[in-house]
């Protein structure tokens, strides 16, 4: 069976919806803490554009990397942990196959 | 003589680059001031990407206008006038002719 085949109960979906948020809520926190921080830090008009290159390569790449389609969850959820936004344990309540293949991805 | 044609003096080309560069550096400390502000009130995901929006209109926008060519400077100066970034007498020093085009240029 592909990934992107696999299939979601409703309670998995929960877990899924609740695991995405936390994730999404502290990458966004996070963000805009450094963003405070780069803008108060800012001497001149070179960091006023590397602000500005930051912002657009992470507008950039949020928008790519948080898509809740089922399909590919798996990916994403395995980024995520890779990244540090969210822990495996987090992930409890899925099935055993797709945190084996999330784990799995994640250390890739 | 159409405007791109106009001589400009060595006295003059003092004035004119002195004029410039006070008034690129009134914007630029504008900006940064600007910038800082609305960081520190950034309060969700939104404020990010209109700051990001707000540096990418200004990023455009001054790349364009601080062109030093003595064939567009009057346009320029005009321009900056008209903007509140550079006064009149701040141009002192140029000869009559350039200073009631540039006069009228910013009224338009």
């Amino acid at each position: 069976m592909r990934v992107s085949e696999i299939e979601w109960s409703t309670a998995e979906k929960k877990v899924a919806q609740a695991a995405f948020e936390k994730a999404y809520k502290r990458e966004i926190d996070a963000l805009i803490e450094d963003v405070r921080a780069k803008a108060s830090a800012i001497a001149g008009l070179d960091d006023v554009w590397r602000l500005h290159d930051f912002l657009s390569a992470k507008r950039h790449e949020i928008d790519g990397k948080y898509d809740y389609r089922y399909s590919v969850l798996i990916f994403v959820f395995a980024g995520l942990v890779k990244e540090g936004w969210l822990q495996l344990d987090e992930l409890e309540g899925l099935d055993h196959g797709k945190l084996t293949k999330i784990a799995a991805l994640a250390r890739m």
